[in-house]
């Protein structure tokens, strides 16, 4: 059975179509016109109430939330593919923890900052200043808690690459490459060595070859 | 081992303290004074490095991040206690699903409508009408997503009690005795008779009779 997977140019999209393809599981992809409101269309709806991408189905199982399509499939794929939530109860938990923090420490500033510095112009937005500068000073915090940690593992949840690592992939990749605010990486010498490897799995450059929104 | 959990009296670390009483796990609490900003001093910034309660300590391993904990005792007892992540991968991933609504969808506004109706006081702050308006505008969307969820299915996660419904006891809570906003629960049949069931379960009598904050 074929993954389908709905909304694969969106940022949240790109956890599940990496994880897709660290899992070894094959996927296809459905186009959903965000610019066009079609995730807010009585057909998207049903099959995500709350409008908003992505959504995955596999046969007959539907699921949204892209951190938990990640760990359905790091769950259902226990033994395929690279392992991602780590071989005991105590390695999964700290890579559920830091999933916590990239969900509501990581990610709300960095979702600010795209929003005010990326995608503003395209939904006919004015950016705030304010905004980008609350949001630029939370995440420099955020990233030298990151820097710290990472002086002492070599990734966020541990020794291994997990769903902690992936999560953080599409906003830092729009932080250093589309943001003009690489210092915030580039200042910080483990994060900065940690964006350089997870940023080159086959699984992210795949993904970003092939899924870039176009900004 | 019995487990220490920093920062009872936290919202946040309720839902800890239930997932605890459900799988049975002994504990101890240990007192965090959030008014005097202990959470925020050396000592309790080497436990959680953002300065945020709750955080466990189980014999030398620490965690923080409540849901990253309930996660973390669910699987290590799946055995023991009630049983609140599914059984299979499938029923798993629904509970990660409605775990994730509650964070990103749920907790946003209640938690900004708790800090303006119910703590602003307390910290000195003065409630801001307009946060408290559009609050409550996003929660009432929020909640008719749930009475159609809630009306095919007897919990959140599926037919059975799981993290998804511990993870809103403690804002539902808030919303309906404290905050003078019940009609949120009680005008959707099917939400109110959920918050009904979950609510009167013992772990939860247990914890909101401890530990309370002094609102």
């Amino acid at each position: 059975m074929v993954v389908k997977v709905y909304g694969p140019h969106s940022a949240s999209a790109k956890r599940v179509l990496v994880c897709l393809l660290e899992k070894e599981v094959e996927f296809e992809v459905v186009p959903v016109d965000l610019l066009k409101g079609e995730h807010k269309g009585p057909e998207f709806l049903k099959l995500q109430p709350f409008g908003v991408v992505p959504v995955i189905q596999d046969g007959d199982y539907t699921l949204y939330e892209s951190r938990a399509i990640m760990r359905f499939y790091a769950d259902k794929y226990r033994s395929q593919g690279v392992e991602l939530v780590g071989r005991t109860a105590e390695e999964r938990g700290v890579v559920e923890q830091w999933l916590e923090v990239e969900a509501h420490n990581f990610h709300p500033p960095a979702y600010d900052l795209a929003v005010h510095l990326l995608f503003a112009p395209l939904f006919g937005m004015t950016p705030d200043p304010k905004v980008i500068e609350e949001s630029e000073a939370k995440l420099l915090k955020v990233l030298d808690v990151y820097e710290e940690r990472l002086s002492k593992s070599k990734y966020l949840g541990g020794d291994f690459f997990s769903l902690a690592d992936i999560s953080h992939l599409p906003l830092t990749y729009f932080i250093v490459n589309k943001m003009n605010k690489e210092y915030l990486i580039r200042e910080r010498k483990h994060v900065s060595g940690w964006w350089d490897d997870i940023s080159s799995r086959p699984s992210w450059k795949k993904v970003i070859e092939l899924y870039l929104p176009p900004i």
